[in-house]
């Protein structure tokens, strides 16, 4: 099965909005076995959407919409499609009385808002997909020769939500009995370039990739190995895929961290915990960054204390400790600093580890010794400190996202050689 | 002029990736007047290459895409182009030695790869675009009618600075003497639902949007409204946006915080060096991401002396001074413990503004008293302190966002009630 994905809003074409949603149902749907063919966006106008939608269906017959199903008057999916499917629209009871139920339930002042009873318009002979996350109801709209539209609300995480609780079922429904999957398999890499990974493959002697596509995607964490199966048996894909990730793995040598969509961060966490260690940070060009990474995942609190956002020089001495000495010597941004942060917030968080960062995120402060993009980093595990120099490339955002990566693989292989 | 954007990767159909490039273009064509009328993206495949930025060359005679220039076996975005245009490739002396230097200039070891001179191949009669960030050159390619194709990488960075340096120039002078512009212009808000706006502004009289589109665009951050005047004289759509755009802010009020792209931090920020404050940030929940986003910000340094991410409550009582009597009276995730904690950094710190976020980001931690999303805040303004307690929407990271959003508010409304 083969489904299209138009993405709907003015804000897409305008490049205000970054657009989340389309990735987001492409990987849902690629779980499943299904291949998102084509995604396009377009504007938020009525003629703009029907031809879009119109195209898709032509080629597919599948097609799921996200956007335009909000209050306002920008807000065109349902009757450009309706036209489409030459339906006209009504007003669902049941969908105003859903709509009414949750106003009062959030204990919100006043009636609903009169914009809000747009959302109620239902083309005929549609089904309604129920919104648990908010206000806009979906719609899966269907013709006699079995073509449809599923319309997904715009907001990530309503259409989040109705993704997972309406449209993969009626989806998986459809596809029961198909015999071919699309299937892939990742292999996260860090610290070595596109090329010379390339190189290394092209050279392995036995990598056999007959049946399958790998792709190369560099990014700020890494560069990911793609190896994907299209159009084969469920079995057949599982074993080619297991086939080649060994030698891809081997060529890659330990610059592999982790496979599919595994976070760095995780791992690191993961490695914390097995080791029974808690971690604290010190960070200066970061400001935070790695303290929000490793607190982003789920239950962080029982490996993760704290740390020290010392982006002032006067920080690093008064919180982490570093000697007035070492700063006149050796500078802000250089392994002798790093050292002493990683231990100072070990020590005085009362943490097994402490790892820290300082460099020059630019885009001002380089000098022709640290240019732009150096930056140092320590990690102090239960007394054993290693430090690291590293000229990152990108704008200050990616240097500093490439710095916290880079401060995560430290502690993993400091903790891959405790083990 | 209207122009469509293709970008090739089966890592965008599949969902992991992010399609940012078309963002970032389409954003850097509206500030030259050129609407994006669509954007598609394909897998790596020729046939697929082929057949998008064909139909969408039918459409518009004007095609930019990203991606597919690498130096690997799933980088066909130049043959597939070439065959549509009936051109054959040659290797292009010039870029194998813009290679080659490249490669010795960076000091990296050896000769330069093979997989890299595939980078070299030119479709007859195009134009080699100079990528001054990456090894990949671009490609302008135009046919006899006047329709043409700009290939560019699709490493993020690289396409940003060819977009640039390359496209931009060749597109600006394509424009010369065009009569008519696309401008937008965007009221940010923030601490108010996107209906309740709607229905504010619907009860304005005076407010005439006759020429412009008015969207609303919901996130994290806040509710934008965004109005976009198209087809009009450059003088005529400025005048018709400025006329709306004042009655737009009276009925958001004191919820506006920014216009365009305005960053609650940068202003923030602005706001501090100002009044001649420093800031420095306590943060449990957030574990960090409050001093990202203020550090995120270049020159920040002059007025953010950094932080403590107290995640765990020991770090709380021995870093932040939080008295142990509050937690046990109030818990962790209460105003008392913000305040403390805002008091706590302010006075550690030295600084003269300290902001505390303390919450509950999920998916675990809720109680009947203190669900997920419940999140406190305090702010200490040279000894004034404010706080606050919110329910957030949301997953751990949206409410974690939108934790360091309404930390950032606060802030700024002790500003302004300073000056």
């Amino acid at each position: 099965m083969h489904i299209e994905v138009v993405t709907i809003g003015d804000e897409l074409l305008l490049g205000f909005t970054i657009d989340t949603n389309g990735a987001h149902l492409a990987r849902e749907l690629a779980q499943v076995g299904v291949m998102v063919a084509r995604r396009t966006s377009v504007g938020d106008g009525a003629e703009e959407i029907a031809s879009a939608v119109g195209d898709a269906l032509d080629r597919t017959g599948a097609v799921i919409t996200t956007g335009g199903l909000g209050p306002t008057s920008d807000d065109l999916t349902k009757p450009a499609i309706a036209a489409l499917f030459g339906r006209a629209l009504h007003e669902d009871a049941s969908v105003v009385e859903a709509l009414r139920r949750r106003w009062k339930e959030r204990g919100w002042a006043g009636e609903l808002p009169v914009s809000n009873l747009q959302q109620a318009q239902v083309p005929d002979g549609a089904v309604v997909l129920a919104n648990g996350h908010g206000s806009a109801p979906g719609i899966w709209l269907e013709d006699a020769r079995g073509r449809w539209v599923a319309m997904l609300p715009g907001v990530p995480r309503e259409m989040r939500g109705m993704c997972a609780d309406q449209l993969l079922p009626r989806i998986r429904a459809r596809l029961a009995g198909t015999p071919t999957v699309v299937r892939s398999l990742t292999v996260r890499t860090t610290g070595i370039s596109e090329s010379a990974l390339s190189d290394r493959i092209r050279a392995l002697a036995g990598l056999d990739v007959e049946g399958l596509t790998l792709a190369y995607l560099p990014g700020w964490e890494g560069v990911d190995l793609r190896l994907t199966a299209r159009g084969l048996a469920p079995d057949d894909a599982d074993a080619r895929l297991a086939h080649a990730a060994g030698p891809l793995r081997g060529a890659a040598g330990d610059h592999v961290y982790g496979a599919g969509n595994d976070d760095l961060a995780a791992i690191v966490l993961a490695g914390l915990r097995t080791a029974g260690l808690h971690i604290a940070v010190a960070e200066s060009c970061t400001g935070g960054m790695l303290g929000a990474r490793l607190t982003a995942i789920p239950g962080s609190s029982n490996a993760v204390l704290g740390g020290i956002i010392a982006y002032h020089d006067d920080v690093k001495v008064t919180q982490l400790g570093v000697r007035v000495a070492t700063l006149e010597a050796h500078g802000a941004v250089s392994e002798e600093t790093a050292r002493e942060m990683a231990t100072g917030v070990r020590v005085r968080l009362g943490a097994s580890v402490g790892v820290a960062i300082t460099g020059v995120a630019g885009p001002d402060g380089g000098t022709p010794d640290k240019p732009v993009g150096t930056v140092c980093f320590a990690a102090d595990v239960d007394g054993t400190v290693r430090s690291v120099r590293a000229s990152l490339v990108g704008d200050r955002h990616e240097v500093r996202q490439r710095s916290a990566q880079a401060a995560l693989n430290l502690v993993r292989r400091m903790l891959a050689a405790l083990s």
